[in-house]
């Protein structure tokens, strides 16, 4: 990596970002389809390099005095769609402006989110081309005008709305933090948006207390093993985990989750342990879970809503899979509340980040969390850690919920040699699961689209009218070359995620 | 009164309970309408004496061994409707049943509830004739087969469904509270209700933090006191306290609310002091103002109904105003609270108790608020207390929100002597507020529901649909005799209650 001086970074502010068809462009590599085959030798070698290759001398030569402008490796999105639409690019090093710290990324953070920004199936999502990613942690490596409290060399981590996933990024020091001494940048990159998450959950908006029961799906996911460490926290807690059956044996061996409840026929297996519900559901996934929650509620029950994950099916963008999510989900009156003893709650980080000004009230949670750390009540679930050119795979890992813990990239880590190679950074155990994983991908490759309406139909027997014009709108919408992941995709609908 | 041992009691549960045709009855006085002209010292006088009137020797002649069945005075609902239909009349003694305690009543709770029955405007009304009051507190005086905990002498406080007002009642022993040695009697009435709503609300529900701001509605009712003094017991918590302008002054001089905002036009003068909003919104009033509260809250606020006061117009049940309170409250998803960051409860104590089995967590917070009380922290504000006899005045004072604080009932006062000679047992301040009040209603009888409509009409301009139909099938309801307090009532529309 490049040492970048702050006279250096002065210098570049001014080159004009590249678009995506400029830069110097290297698909992420997958684990399907044809972006599998190519190895990562076969790679273009400015992918590996930094901001030395010819086409950038050629940019440069005019003006003499100046160094040429430097690069860096970036996750873009050049389009919302499939997998194919992230690509490590080259980009202009940035410049910390007034108020902005510039960090050298030493760990990223993979978050659900980061899927849906890919789709495009979130608000407000950002102009393509964009470099993804809310959450990384390094040091600082320059600091902008009127920056008070952060030096270079301080050991952060930081929540930029995107951007994060990059060798470099310059961030607005209300979306920074100071790390513990001891603690790790892939811990830092691990922890602070799932325990943020967790934690104002738990502890701001449930208010978990002694004795309580609380539902939770996507147990296996970043967020889902964060809520389970802070509510052991609290005497006496019983945790209902639902989450995939293929992750039952894993997560018990951790002996943190009463019940492990597998996603299929959650409501039924919970009635058959506590016939009068519980007292809290956390639910991510959003769409007809929202009802089910409510209706699993005890008296004096709290329901929180806090992810969307149910839009998310196929590996693009489903008008269907969106529509179910916000047609099935129910109005209700407070009056219900107020006869029912209830409450119903809703939280976005994202939102209360960059849209609601909530940046102090964050700060002083972070500092809660990073205190429970230090008092060994937190500790991250890192579940892998994968280069930024492996970015694809680790995002398909997620999409296809077989994470444990959190995903984390980290920029220095060399990509994985493919196909013949044996992973480098990984353990024996993961190496396999990948390589399963890829099995069953490819054999389920080519009826994709067929295939998820079917099982969507099948699995929404509940739900309210699904109409043959939703499906075809569907289907109609934007007829991507088909990547392997969509007949997998279906399986994991009812899905579990960070 | 009468002290009754355990044989007697015994002896009288064969006795069949009378009906409101067959039993001494006495109309409630009330301070208006025709009941106003009848003096106290017209009333039949079986009504202050205790089971020994020539009727109930007659019934008891033929059986010689067995003593006449003892009687007791009871506030009765005889039919739902005006002040008309509560009466005080001579009822059998009661007798403890297996798990109960018979309570010889020293103080009762008048609550917004107690209106509410009375007006037939709750769900699952008691079938009437029916004894009222939800609250009391006294010595147990017997007590029933399989009782534990509870011994002839303590002192208690209880909450059963109905039954409260009166000399004697049996209740369930989950539904009684053992009180503090020092606490009166009057304050164990006025404290019970009015302090587990404003506990669970302020600890469990809301979770109220330091530095968050709230806006009460109804300040001066017992409840809202309740709150406030709880609130304040959280550092640095900005009170936004809606009442009517009268109630202000005598507000202002408690200290301990830091706004006090007019009821009339509540919504703008928040936004003038704060154009952010509100952390909580606690609303007892239901139908608009949920709508109202909600859009007060700052992202991360709670919004939580625990009442629906705004039910209660006229005297007698209003078709329009219960649909008003219904139609005007906007049902939300959840996908709204995910994307605004904010939370919706509803609290209901009567359907926890009574039907959703919470009586062990109600008993533990009553515990927690006695401890409060020894600790000084809690002094409940009692506006006054009136004898059995002048509930209907007292319900008429709630009704027109016009106390401070909790009124209470005391089944040993005598009732006030009228209208000449002054009231014995109130300080000259209440004594010149009722003088006050009942001007201003001789004043206005007369146009009542035309009144009403128009006033409602005019104040809900921000409302949704309000059909002629529904205005017409208010008036078509109950043809009640008009009573005096509709015409006063509509002033109160926009009312505080306990």
């Amino acid at each position: 990596m490049t040492e970048t001086t702050e006279a250096q970074v002065a210098a570049e502010v001014k080159t004009p970002s590249p678009t995506a068809e400029n830069a110097t462009e290297v698909p992420a590599a997958t684990t399907n389809g044809h972006a599998e085959e190519q190895p990562a030798s076969e790679q273009k070698p400015t992918e590996e390099t930094n901001g030395t290759s010819t086409e950038d001398k050629a940019k440069s030569e005019p003006k003499e005095e100046l160094p040429p402008p430097k690069e860096m490796r970036a996750v873009v999105l050049t389009g919302f769609g499939g997998f194919k639409n992230v690509k490590i690019l080259k980009k202009p090093e940035p410049a910390p402006q007034t108020g902005e710290v510039l960090i050298r990324v030493k760990a990223c953070g993979l978050n659900f989110q980061d899927l849906m920004v890919r789709l495009g199936a979130i608000d407000s999502p950002p102009k393509t081309p964009t470099i993804l990613g809310f959450e990384c942690a390094g040091e600082v490596e320059a600091v902008g005008e009127e920056v008070e409290g952060f030096k270079v060399g301080d050991r952060v981590v930081a929540l930029p709305e995107f951007r994060a996933w990059s060798e470099l990024v310059a961030v607005p020091t209300k979306y920074v933090y100071h790390i513990p001494d001891e603690m790790t940048f892939q811990d830092a990159a691990a922890i602070v948006m799932n325990y943020l998450v967790a934690y104002i959950l738990i502890f701001d908006l449930i208010s978990l207390r002694e004795g309580k029961s609380i539902l939770l799906h996507s147990v296996g996911g970043g967020v889902g093993q964060a809520i389970v460490q802070l509510a052991r926290t609290i005497p006496n807690v019983t945790i209902f985990g639902v989450c995939s059956k293929g992750k039952h044996e894993a997560l018990a061996a951790t002996g943190l989750i009463d019940h492990l409840i597998d996603r299929t026929d959650y409501v039924n297996e919970v009635r058959k342990i506590t016939t009068e519900g519980v007292d809290v559901v956390m639910d991510c996934l959003c769409g007809e879970e929202c009802n089910r929650g409510y209706g699993l509620l005890k008296p004096m029950g709290k329901y929180i809503l806090y992810g969307s994950s149910n839009v998310v099916t196929g590996e693009t963008k489903s008008f269907f899979s969106v529509a179910r999510s916000w047609w099935q989900v129910d109005k209700v009156s407070p009056i219900k509340l107020f006869d029912e003893n209830k409450s119903l709650a809703g939280f976005n980080l994202r939102h209360l980040l960059y849209q609601q000004d909530g940046s102090a009230y964050v700060r002083s949670t972070v500092d809660k969390i990073f205190d429970l750390w230090k008092d060994g009540k937190v500790k991250p679930v890192v579940d892998s850690a994968w280069a930024l050119e492996d970015v694809a795979e680790a995002m398909q890992k997620m999409h296809d919920r077989k994470n444990i813990g959190k995903l984390v990239l980290d920029p220095a880590m060399e990509p994985k040699p493919k196909p013949a190679t044996p992973a480098k950074t990984k353990s024996k155990k993961q190496a396999s699961e990948d390589k399963s994983s890829k099995k069953d991908k490819s054999s389920e490759n080519g009826d994709d689209k067929k295939d998820e309406e079917a099982k969507t139909n099948g699995e929404e027997g509940e739900a309210a009218a699904t109409t043959p014009e939703a499906v075809n709108g569907d289907s109609a919408e934007k007829k991507e070359e088909p990547v392997a992941t969509n007949g997998e995709a279906t399986e994991s609908e009812k899905k579990e995620s960070s």
